[in-house]
């Protein structure tokens, strides 16, 4: 019975932090009264503390309280006595480490499994997929496995971008990168706009959010995938044809 | 006595792959005959064979033969008898992977500081870094490690982007990606945008090209470096006020 939320993104332009999101976050947290939030991927740096407090301030306006996992003496217990969680973004590198170093990702991800509600932003989505091996983030840290939680059978590039057809830039655009991974990997991968999310009810994977995604797998071209459409079905992809 | 190139990037816009850096390739494989081809990085998934193709096309137009290092039965071999070096871009986890995989990386590196030419674009440069952690790539496959060659006392961000004032994209920035990097790590890191280069002559390592590059370290705020600059002696980095 899982109660999930992979968003793309913390913000979408021109709106506060989580603002967009406030209606979803209530419903997957009905009934929670306060949350777990891992601020291991330190956007920009920030510390856990200050992290934990922007957190605060935007859960405040929705009524649920927020602790900081650093504020806990032992955060494998913290987790285990946890009613919700929430992973915010950052490095995806940095979080996936800190949670390998604290023995922390399988506990989550049993807690998750067992039923209790996650939402991840950013680099907090990208440990729900099956590896991190769609983040954009640059690797700042060398974490001891890429493997991440597997809350959903594919994964997540977050903050998914189109070729910008005037660019002058000779770096790689977000499709190619995405098609080399498929030449060495057969799980699938979600390109989400910002704006969109993963809702997972039960065993139900949704795209959800105003904005189509694109859809990448191997040996065949990518396809764009309208709003509410079903991802897979528990540990099962669905076959997009 | 070492005589290297590590370029931001193989192409840049509207002129054909390599040519904006045919004088320097002329002179710094002055002499050499033929130049091994290290093609592991795969951009876009390219065949080892249709990668190499590419480059003995571009290399062919300066009296310049190249073999791809797969075609030799033992690839070891291949770099301790070859005259000079090139790796292209492509994806530089995937290049440092296989670097590893097949035992290279380290009689690479002692044949390049013996003073054999270097030429190395994008992933191809990343890897002559201390190590890969301000890659733009993708991390498609997991290596052993994220150390590199350390060609130079530093670190290398190829196709270094300016922050766009009017994006409304809420992914990070490149100069936000390098400042997370200098919360862990102490290296400090050039930002190098296209058509920059960084020219190893003996010890004198030196920053090339029509622009400016971008210079990064803990504690410091980012600088701006002219071309022509000294960046490092040896094993010393420069010391910018």
């Amino acid at each position: 019975m899982y109660k999930i939320i992979l968003a793309s993104t913390s913000a979408v332009h021109g709106k506060p932090y989580l603002s967009y999101l406030f209606e979803e976050i209530k419903t997957l947290f009905n009934g929670v009264d306060e949350v777990l939030f891992i601020p291991y991927a330190r956007p920009g740096g920030l510390t856990y503390q200050a992290y934990t407090e922007k957190v605060k301030s935007a859960f405040s306006s929705i009524n649920i309280a927020i602790k900081g996992i650093h504020e806990y003496e032992n955060p494998r217990d913290a987790i285990l006595n946890a009613k919700g969680f929430f992973t915010g973004g950052g490095n995806t590198f940095l979080l996936l480490k800190t949670l390998y170093e604290n023995q922390l990702l399988d506990v989550l991800a049993t807690e998750v499994k067992s039923g209790k509600p996650y939402l991840g932003t950013s680099a907090g989505s990208n440990i729900g997929g099956k590896n991190i091996m769609n983040t954009n983030d640059m690797p700042i840290v060398y974490p001891p496995s890429f493997q991440a939680m597997g809350l959903i059978p594919f994964n997540i590039n977050p903050h998914y971008l189109d070729p910008s057809p005037d660019s002058t830039h000779m770096g790689e655009t977000r499709e190619t990168r995405i098609k080399e991974y498929l030449e060495f990997n057969t799980i699938p991968v979600i390109g989400l706009r910002e704006g969109s999310w993963i809702e997972v009810n039960g065993d139900q994977i949704m795209l959800k959010g105003e904005l189509m995604a694109k859809w990448f797998e191997p040996n065949k071209s990518p396809i764009e995938i309208p709003s509410n459409s079903i991802l897979g079905i528990g540990d099962l992809v669905h076959e997009f044809s």
